[in-house]
């Protein structure tokens, strides 16, 4: 029998209409289907297709379980939201195929690349990251909480656009309030903070408020809002009856 | 008359299968579309649709002319290569539109977001931002040189992945190498970079090579390159007779 191939594949934000052609056909080939249940029920679903929904909170043994079933020949589709290599399954698959490579002989492995949600996010309110940005993670299941301080120390002086991922949950319920503390310190009390919740889904809601009431509104984010923090020169320009748009001019310190 | 609509729209890497839907039905719906000659060749024709190539360095004239359409009544799209609103025209819509708004009363401005490069290339070779990781123009059109060697040195500090857009050009012709000395002074040296050129176009190339021998790699880097820069966790997986797998281990620190 022939090994066969794991495909790791963004499905965007919640909307069917962000999820690229590329990503669409490696589902519709696929002979299984792995992922967290919510990921796995948005997967369209084809006659045939096995469906594999388990906990979230499982990465590394899903990842095996999608890796043993290719092995066995299969065709399987491993199903992120967003893009799976940003906060999502692709790191999980490889370490766990790099732990035990032997145990797979043979398969293949590809990413299809998804829109993550910072992405969807900056195109719903503007262009907030118009200039330089970066991506952090707030969760410290798998990094110490000092190493997220010293990284967001670093960023917030050096003037990058800041998107928060996984920003809170029942575990983790103080330390957005605290990398909006460290915010506060460095940036003004206008910087435009974004909470964009279920983007793409019927659901959505986005905010944008002054930093200096962002812990106020962060009492309701959860686990499926991304927090974003605007740099020096992020600006808001007014719509009547509607939220602001929100942008990042590409300049510093030099007018073109 | 009705005012218009502008759209920004991206389209991913040159892979037409990168496109999203919602994208291509913003196309579709366009009666005029606004962009760099390369990018409206790019964009699916519909009989009746009025093209307007221009030439790529100016932005923000780009953008008040598709203002203009829009005001007009057009429903003009506006498009970018990878995500509009990463290094690309979102951001210069909003400056030009800005600093006239009551030359365009009523016209709407939406945003499409696309697969940008590093999203594309990550996919590409495996799961490299894994971890906490930043994006960073090294144009010094609009940003003063030093400013970008200060956010440099921050996120080499901070054990970020970085990718680099806009390496390298005629006209900038010694950033990129800079850039990878500053890292090769706080990083190690078989820290592994990538230079991917034309990423899901044909002439796609990918080079994976240590962080050592990344300034004589970087010979070979032109506009079209990504340069992304791995953290101190990210490593290869080999495999045979192809490039090795690249990715950053999502703990940092702690053994899950």
């Amino acid at each position: 029998m022939t090994a066969g191939l794991v495909t790791v594949i963004g499905l965007g934000p919640g909307d069917p209409r962000y999820l690229t052609p590329s990503a669409a056909a490696a589902l519709a080939a696929a002979t299984d289907i792995v992922g967290y249940g919510a990921y796995v029920d948005r997967a369209p679903l084809r006659a045939g297709q096995r469906r594999h929904a388990s906990d979230n909170r499982v990465e590394v043994e899903r990842a095996r379980f999608a890796l043993d079933l290719a092995a066995d020949g299969g065709s399987v589709a491993v199903v992120s939201g967003g893009d799976p290599g940003v906060f999502a399954m692709a790191a999980a698959l490889f370490e766990a195929y790099e732990a035990e490579t032997a145990r797979w002989p043979g398969v293949a492995i590809k990413v299809e690349p998804g829109i993550t949600a910072m992405l969807a996010v900056a195109a719903r309110v503007g262009a907030p990251l118009g200039g330089d940005f970066c991506a952090i993670s707030l969760s410290d299941n798998l990094k110490p909480w000092d190493v997220i301080v010293a990284r967001l120390k670093a960023v917030l002086a050096a003037d990058l656009v800041i998107a928060l991922y996984n920003p809170i949950s029942k575990a983790r319920p103080w330390q957005l309030g605290e990398a909006l503390k460290l915010a506060g310190a460095e940036r003004a009390a206008e910087t435009p903070v974004i909470f964009a919740r279920a983007v793409g889904r019927p659901d959505e809601t986005i905010r944008i408020v002054p930093l200096d009431r962002a812990i106020e509104a962060a009492e309701t984010a959860d686990m499926s809002t991304l927090v974003m923090i605007g740099a020096a020169a992020t600006r808001l320009i007014a719509r009547a009856g509607e939220e602001p748009f929100v942008y990042t001019p590409r300049s510093v310190g030099v007018r073109p």
